[in-house]
């Protein structure tokens, strides 16, 4: 599997989007849809997408790294932004750009507009945001790789989730271990939930020391190649009892419906009522106080959104998280995620750690 | 110390602000501002400061934490960020409102302008940028923390830089001792750049082994309590040649009179020129291809900046660093890096880690 696919496909595709939407050229700032269309990786720059060869525009630093990385550009420096762009821009004769609105600051399009006297900006259709929501082969070979090396670092640090080690700990093994594995990165800051604490769904680790029978939230990923993985195993520290066993069960069965509605052609919105009413015909509706699950990809959370709201539609090819999970505010939460490939007639679970109820320490 | 000021002299600073800008009010969007002016550390949120207390909104996640960090505000809860600002306006009976451009996107300034009809909105005088230039007692102590911090880390990764051992590994081990000493997070991605990756300035580690010869510049910080530390080491591998002790000599001497330059009152273009001075008579002039230094605090580059072009004038209770460099493209690079204290009649450094040329490994 080649490290760096041609990036031509991809531009082809923003540009079919450009012909449908009147502008005449795209400027393109997420840095991360800069990558998915060029391979650069650098940490600032801006890229042109109008007729020829797509223009990236990058500072000193960077020069190097971009034209080896980026061969489907032409790389420009510029030593002020605005300007570069401004320049970019005249020299295409472009006179109606579409531009990012979610990225674009209000002072940076006052900039461009003093800098690119008549040029006519016009905010991107929402499509350009799904424009990552189908991974190809490579792309799914980096997740693929996250995900090998977020189990690893996991299977590793399982032995340190025991009485009396405290959240905090756990959290700092677990993202030492996928760094040493070639992580880039942890996916997001750890999450390692113990106790009533679980039952937070965004919980911070803290020094809250492992007690038996806790059930352990642990949401954690790695980034490989620019690519996250994203999974969340909920443990019970020692001999599970009948309620932990009960609840468990529940998440899991909500889980699997999930699992078995997405597929190409199915509703996002589905997948999610899908496991929802598992959890509300056992009386905890309310209590799954989130989405079902996000694409990822370059970025943690991307389309497509699996929630009650989202119109999107599942195409073979997207990357989707699947997470239903139970909160009991003083008590207890259980959370079970998984990352799958959305494939011919179904999904591929892509996370290789079991989500059976698991005893530990 | 107390870990959690009052924040009223910094809201009431920034009241000084809103009189002299004809706004009724301001929204502040950027997180470190926030706070910075309430206290509330959470990922999202939103803060109206006009007549009255402060309103801190926040999201569902975050009404708990909110009201215990930022007794200072009222907080209010919104499930829509965008209409929960405009009812805030609404309530306030705001006509015309203040913003922060370089954080505001064109998306959510739509959304606003559709919300609360009738608002007129402003972007804020750029003296915003510089309202957290000057620390107070609290946040001089969090920065030393972090230097603690960092610096303990380096002290017991210095055994691994040797022979043999490559730049990532370094870098892994370096923040692995922040993050146990307590750091919540590197202050940015750590640099370790060997024998001629010296010579980039913004090198990222990579796979090279040290070898006996090598300088080796270590760029690094810890986070604590939000505040950042940051210093650059660079170290010689096995024995100093003439030309390894020329060359830092001279880095040294640039640091050491920009150093004596800064002082209350003192321009941060000349404290730049005072170091530039001494690498330009050398004939290194292109050589130092940066500024001399930037504030630090909530965030690791934040005002005054240190550079030619700068109009920012140093005051008692900022922090700065100081850190002059000379690259040279293929061979090798040096930076001295130490943040330093503005106080009556100069600085005071703060940086623990001594400056001297050290031979190791």
């Amino acid at each position: 599997m080649p490290d760096q696919p041609s990036t031509a496909p991809r531009i082809s595709r923003l540009r079919a989007l450009l012909r449908r939407s009147s502008v005449e050229a795209f400027l393109i700032l997420d840095l991360k849809n800069i990558r998915y269309l060029t391979g650069f990786s650098g940490s600032d720059g801006a890229l042109l997408v109008g007729a020829g060869k797509p223009v990236l525009l990058v500072d000193g630093r960077y020069t190097t790294q971009a034209a080896k990385q980026a061969p489907g550009a032409r790389v420009v420096l510029y030593s002020d932004k605005a300007s570069g762009i401004a320049d970019a821009l005249s020299a295409g004769g472009y006179g109606q750009v579409g531009f990012e609105p979610s990225v674009m600051t209000v002072e940076f399009l006052g900039a461009l507009r003093r800098k690119a006297k008549g040029v006519r900006w016009k905010p991107l259709p929402s499509e350009l945001g799904s424009i990552r929501a189908v991974k190809d082969p490579a792309e799914i070979e980096h997740i693929r790789k996250a995900i090998r090396i977020a189990t690893g670092a996991l299977k590793s640090t399982l032995v340190s989730i025991r009485p009396g080690v405290c959240e905090l700990d756990i959290a700092i093994e677990l993202e030492y271990g996928m760094r040493q594995r070639g992580a880039e990165a942890p996916s997001f800051d750890t999450i390692i939930a113990s106790g009533p604490n679980s039952a937070l769904p965004h919980a911070r680790p803290g020094r809250r020391k492992i007690r038996p029978g806790d059930f352990v939230v642990v949401d954690y990923g790695a980034v490989s190649s620019g690519y996250h993985s994203d999974e969340t195993c909920t443990f019970v520290v020692g001999q599970a009892g009948k309620r932990h066993k009960k609840l468990y069960a529940l998440v899991k069965e909500a889980h699997d419906r999930a699992l078995e509605t997405a597929r190409p052609g199915a509703f996002c919105r589905d997948v999610d009522a899908a496991a929802r009413a598992v959890i509300e015909k056992a009386g905890y509706g309310p209590r799954f106080s989130h989405g079902t699950g996000h694409g990822l990809g370059l970025d943690i959370h991307e389309a497509p959104r699996l929630s009650a709201l989202s119109e999107a539609v599942l195409e073979e090819g997207m990357v989707i998280t699947i997470e239903p999970g139970i909160y009991l505010p003083g008590l207890c939460g259980i959370r079970i995620e998984v990352t799958a490939l959305v494939e011919k007639g179904g999904v591929r679970v892509l996370t290789e750690f079991s989500k059976e109820l698991q005893e530990i320490g």
